[in-house]
């Protein structure tokens, strides 16, 4: 097992056993939202956006137990999106992950709740979960707010939708994608900063520079493994994007562009983090990590 | 025109502007997203939580400019939460206020991201708008993330969906509306109580009580007038609620019994108010329209 397959492995084992308990059931007439809303926070996923804010968290001198609030509530807005996401009337897909989306395992109306109620609960989690300033709670929670509004995640996906079927150029491209996934993983790791009570400013700066580049690097890497991969391994239809006629970077820039860019990112984030110390070589891990995925 | 007419009437406009100002596209790309979200926020309605976030302001001592941004957050809670409510998978509703519903005015996808977006928005202007100290917008944020979530708005509409062709009893009944309508109505007092920077621990208390009460006469009215208005005037189908098999207080208790039960709520609602001076005349003659309303 690697340093980072260890690291990686410690920080789902974290934040699974705390989103678990967190939403449990409070009475037998919340249940089914509650089993809803529990059912796709803990459907599995690589945790992606939890182990940023550990390991940003990590990289300004705190510990994990200051980021577990953080790291969940950014997974709360990532879950809640993928349940609207997956609806009949945005992507209408059936399966995630390989197992049936919130609306075909409940309901439609039961998903369209249960991703209000998660959003709802990432910022009732940031104001009084955790053992935060006053201060830094309220950055956080406008951080979030920030990131999931329609300046940014709400406001990316509704660019998505509009652009299916349209011929994107490449600024278009990452201007959506900057709103669709940038802004969450930007977010995930100013929580997990902010959480440490100890980052500079010029520390959150950095750190912006290295989410910014992660964050499209991701989505790079992601259009360039709904090529290359089959079915079975993604949990979704290969080529799912490029036969719905979505644009995608291999299609802008070729699959050798892609990985080229790709790369290109992953070595931007590494430069942002030539202030820091060993304790975020997780984050140098993970930038590698996510150009070098294979699902 | 009456005293409580003109304070209606300026808390309106004073909503309305800030509203409208406040949701213009920042650019072209989001311009069909934030249409939706304006065309929703500002399609009419009687801004009852607004102005209830106001009067408590004024109640506690505060001015109106103070409540401006705790009034607004809550209303786009409450606009998000009609246009998710009026989906299809939902309560499948073609008008609202006589105008086309957000997915019929846009289409369904819109819809959905508009509510959400204001969903975020509405946490993102407690945490940066207005000017309140630090502490006070945690507990604002604290207040309306828990009457938005699945232990207040978002679990009673839940509730009330799977009560449809349910017999409900009057204990159910009132436990279903003090989460879907209740919460909400709960936190405008209270973040206008707050807004001031004068309230309390007593003072947010006796509003607490208030609130519950004025909270369920109103759905007590609502009901009552689902019965006796016309199409034109309620802006819905007469008896609605009715024909779908939703419980309601005049089927529980009859006409008459459903009147008295909104009369005595109005009556603890104004005996929870007997600690204040007559800087709480706004929320006692508020107390009093909510049940003498017709539409």
């Amino acid at each position: 097992m690697t340093e980072l397959a260890r690291y990686l492995s410690d920080c789902q084992a974290r934040i699974n056993q705390l989103l678990d308990q967190q939403l449990q059931s409070p009475e037998p007439r919340l249940d089914r939202l509650y089993a809803a809303m529990h059912y796709s926070v803990t459907m599995g996923g690589k945790r992606i956006r939890p182990v940023l804010a550990y390991a940003s968290c990590q990289a300004c001198g705190g510990e994990p137990a200051q980021a577990d609030f953080a790291a969940a509530a950014v997974e709360l807005i990532h879950a809640y999106s993928l349940i609207h996401d997956d609806l009949p009337a945005m992507d209408n897909d059936d399966l995630r992950r390989g197992q049936p989306t919130c609306h075909r395992a409940f309901d439609e109306a039961t998903a369209i709740l249960a991703g209000d109620a998660l959003q709802a609960l990432a910022f009732d989690w940031l104001s009084s979960q955790g053992d935060w300033q006053p201060t830094t709670r309220l950055q956080m929670t406008q951080s979030l707010a920030r990131a999931a509004g329609p300046r940014g995640m709400a406001g990316g996906q509704a660019i998505d939708l509009a652009s299916v079927g349209n011929q994107l150029d490449l600024a278009s491209l990452e201007h959506m994608h900057r709103h669709k996934t940038g802004a969450l993983i930007r977010a995930s790791v100013q929580l997990g900063a902010l959480a440490s009570e100890q980052a500079s400013t010029s520390d959150l700066a950095a750190l912006n520079t290295y989410a910014d580049c992660i964050g499209l690097a991701f989505q790079v890497q992601d259009d360039i493994l709904d090529i290359e991969s089959d079915t079975s391994v993604l949990g979704k239809q290969q080529g799912a994007d490029m036969a719905r006629n979505k644009p995608t970077y291999p299609a802008l820039l070729g699959l050798d562009g892609a990985r080229a860019k790709a790369n290109a990112l992953c070595d931007q984030a590494l430069d942002s983090l030539s202030g820091f110390a060993a304790q975020a070589d997780p984050l140098r891990q993970l930038a590698h990590y996510i150009v070098q995925r294979r699902f």
